[in-house]
């Protein structure tokens, strides 16, 4: 078969995979802002619209009690992701019976033994299309890899079940995963549910899509140079990219496989802050390094998570990256990190200026590292049906520039040369965290910085083929430090107009400067991040619950 | 200068940094065991002798408590070095005046305070010639190296320093560390106290030599492909690989720097496993990881020591593993092995029989990954002065089959085939880690195998430049697996006979089989290896400790 009947072969079992009761009428194209419509649909019930706005500590709470089944609690937010995948094309794998008869299953042990099988009983999960799951297709975006039904569940999957999870859809990605956005030659184009004139972020989009529609609880993302954090910003969601490690990835495919020093993570997003700590709690609690060999062997740190390396979490000192000396962040994401300031100074911690340390060289070493050799692994991996390889995410292709593509077509480099970039950037982490530890002088705690706040990127969700420097996102990548999104805000073209121009750092910036405009990200998402130490997961988790804390408490009295 | 000449004046300043009154008579060439001359040699006082033949732990106590000061115990193991370097060429840099300062200024700590620094106050530890103290030269074997004084301490030698250690020496090494000998332009040949016909092992061989000769009560050797193992087992010593990161590198010199697939790892070896373990915890909680960004966040952990994932220790089931079914070990280690197992046996333990898996693949790609671009990294290290790189260990190296170089000459390999190789190496460790999982059902106690017991190398010490076959040692670092080498026996011809021909696993297995002369290996140390788990150093710990007490327990029975 052609590479285009492949497609079409595809997406015709996609088509039928959708339960046809769970079709709803089109939505004309200029309706941007879809994220009221599946409770408008007719096709969720009052009960079913309860339970897929609800966070997963009580929907956790619920299925445990026996309130709500996971059968009922599946069949909803299952019926809901149909709908969302109507609105912003998020899904790749549906297998509605599969996923129904594991909650059934769920179920009846939770009334045979009056016991959960795990911390996750009943949930539902949503899976990037990069987590193999047993018979069923992982393309994850390529159409030379229609029709590889996996063997075996990668052993995060594994992990999910035993922890009592039912694993429900997978979602959309860009062919090769190394884009910012989300469209392949398949499934095509996944939307912002805020905004369908907008980009999700990528490279899990679809998952972030999805969840913004309450069309999942909790999803699984993975983040290679910013792939969980970036629409999860743009999609107003919270999402953790963990440290190397922390969240087993063996069985899983990927892009740049066998690259080992930029590491992609595999990690969670939630509407709610204890989706994501539920997440890695009851993951890490499960031993994942007896079968991941590169998961690390370190529990679950219930001190950590109460912050006894940080005063208690009682008069933290946090410092805001207003920017990283190399693009400034639209007016959106300043607006936001000026209301977190107030947020956390009334709530009495301490809030200082963070001096980025060569972020842009940071994030060139990242690049580097993973264009040494993509060029070769995405020409084997779509030589075998000849599908293009995509070089660009806009709607009008041949307009884009070039430039900002995160892979470039490239000869690749020898080890050797790739060594000496590793080296450097080994080099930088020794001095990014002598600099994080010389902080101690400026806190006033007896402590460096506690955690550093910025903006994931320097801009909001942006239309389609926009999407430009990675530099935000990819530094933490190169760092390995442990970073939570979480949102703050929305667009409000009244209180974010375009400020007065700056003393541009250099020409990109002038660019990024004058390609704001707030009628075409209105609406978007603001969201910031906040990030710890490698390996800090826990103490990330609770310091992201009290910023969370303050800025609503602060939100509540404007 | 040229390199010769750079040569004859480093070596004339070294020859100037031994004080003269610690000068031996020359001991003639044909004298191959030299372990019992420090004491006849008439320079240690029995005082001194008594200090340099105690193990770690009563060197800490009886500094702390003041019974003896650090500067007499620095000045006993500095003679006792002294002598051992003018028997076995061990020491690079020789600063008796710097370290005794530094004793004393803890000695006066001591008695003005009442308390010591630190865990490790007042003790003299060696370090390898890669970890930089301030204001000395790091040559790494290196002539083009001379003259390289570090501006900063590696962050080992602050956090030893942290605690309160005495740095006295450093030692030798083999030009471009991937050798398991010891041989370089500038300091020569370092040779095996128990028979100076042998080789100590390396790259870590002049540590080893050292503290064979109770010249250094501790010691930190780099382990890449065995470079802490081979020479531990080769001079009868207790030594620790542990997992990557769990000892900080930052700040040390080092090969291959940028390779960040099969991590060199810093470890400690010494006399005693107490000495290893004080070590391992004293670095450990001075929390490296706030100084060394790959250093991982990873406390010790008492619990983990204590074996509570091992049946807290009792009832253990180890495996030994007879072969590699690649080469069969001499006959010296099959007897350690069987009287190790008797000595477990007796002791209540279980013993099973380990299963090798693919151990060769393994080992092949530890080798592929570091000739990816080996060659290129020491030609521009060399270039500087035109040393010639060497080729051979052997004593007369125009004889040596250059096959077994470990890294031979190459062209290098384009950066995405060697991540085909990092992808392979990957897919393997996730396989060991099922292979050893399924031991669950061959052991009886409800746990898969609690460690295994192996060969550390195929042989003993050998005559120089016959080192061959890493696949022992480099599959561990393929693994990443916490390793300790412990000694059980020494070579005794009447024991250690030739045995019957075995049924060839291949033409090296046949040849290493021929290389067997007991006579050739006399007196060499016999030792054999623990592996455990990745990041299980506490239980790596004491389940040596276990087989230790008893081996020494049986062979007070016979």
């Amino acid at each position: 078969m052609s590479w285009p009947d492949l497609v079409a072969d595809k997406k015709r079992r996609q088509e039928e995979s959708i339960p046809k009761k769970w079709r709803i009428l089109p939505v004309p194209a200029n309706v941007l802002d879809v994220t009221a419509i599946p409770e408008k649909s007719g096709l969720l019930t009052a009960r079913e619209i309860e339970i897929t706005i609800s966070d997963v500590e009580t929907l956790l709470g619920k299925i445990a009690s026996a309130q709500w089944s996971s059968f009922e609690v599946t069949t909803a937010f299952y019926k809901r992701a149909i709908i969302a995948h109507q609105l912003v094309n998020c899904l790749t794998e549906i297998f509605v019976e599969k996923a129904l008869a594991r909650a059934q299953e769920l179920d009846e042990h939770l009334q045979r033994t009056g016991e959960v099988v795990g911390p996750l009983h009943g949930l539902p999960i949503s899976l990037k299309d990069q987590l193999s799951i047993e018979g069923l297709e992982t393309t994850m975006g390529y159409v030379s890899w229609i029709g590889n039904y996996a063997k075996k569940n990668a052993v995060l999957v594994d992990i999910l079940y035993e922890c009592g999870a039912v694993p429900f859809v997978r979602t959309n990605v860009p062919q090769t995963l190394m884009w910012g956005e989300t469209f392949n030659h398949i499934f095509g184009r996944t939307t912002n549910p805020h905004n369908r004139n907008l980009t999700p972020g990528g490279s899990s989009g679809g998952e972030a899509a999805l969840i913004a529609l309450r069309g999942s609880p909790l999803g699984v993302g993975s983040d290679i140079g910013g792939s969980i954090r970036q629409p999860a910003a743009f999609c107003g969601l919270y999402g953790l990219r963990p440290s190397y490690g922390r969240i087993p990835y063996a069985g899983a495919t990927n892009s740049l496989e066998g690259q080992d020093s930029v590491l992609s993570v595999l990690g969670p997003m939630a509407n709610s802050i204890s989706g994501v700590k539920t997440f890695m709690k009851a993951v890490i609690n499960r031993r994942p390094w007896l079968k991941d060999p590169l998961a690390v062997r370190k529990k679950w740190d219930e001190d950590e998570y109460n912050l006894v390396d940080h005063g208690s979490g009682k008069d933290l000192c946090f410092a805001i990256m207003w920017d990283d000396k190399h693009i400034l962040p639209h007016p959106p994401i300043i607006r936001a990190m000026q209301l977190v300031k107030q947020a956390l100074v009334i709530s009495g911690h301490k809030v200082i200026d963070w001096e980025p340390y060569k972020h842009e060289e940071l994030a060139g070493a990242v690049r580097s590292i993973w264009n040494a050799g993509s060029d070769e692994d995405f020409s084997v991996t779509t030589s075998v049906t000849g599908e293009p390889i995509i070089t660009s995410m806009s709607l009008d292709p041949g307009n884009e520039d070039p430039q900002f593509r995160p892979t470039p077509k490239t000869e690749g480099i020898m080890a050797y040369q790739l060594w000496q970039v590793q080296k450097r950037k080994r080099e930088l982490r020794k001095e990014y965290l002598d600099h994080w530890e010389a902080t101690v002088s400026r806190t006033g705690t007896g402590r460096p910085v506690d955690a550093i706040i910025c903006p994931p990127t320097s801009f909001v969700a942006c239309p389609h083929g926009m999407t430009r420097h990675t530099c935000y996102l990819a530094t933490w990548n190169a760092l390995d430090y442990s970073a939570f999104i979480f949102p703050v805000s929305t667009v409000d073209p009244a209180l974010d107009s375009v400020r007065p121009p700056h003393a541009f750092f250099n020409d990109q910036d002038k660019a990024h400067y004058e390609s704001y405009d707030p009628t075409v990200f209105s609406n978007a998402p603001i969201s910031l991040s906040l990030v710890g130490r490698t390996m800090e997961e826990e103490a990330v988790i609770a310091m992201t619950e009290i910023v969370d804390a303050a800025v609503t408490a602060f939100k509540s009295t404007q």
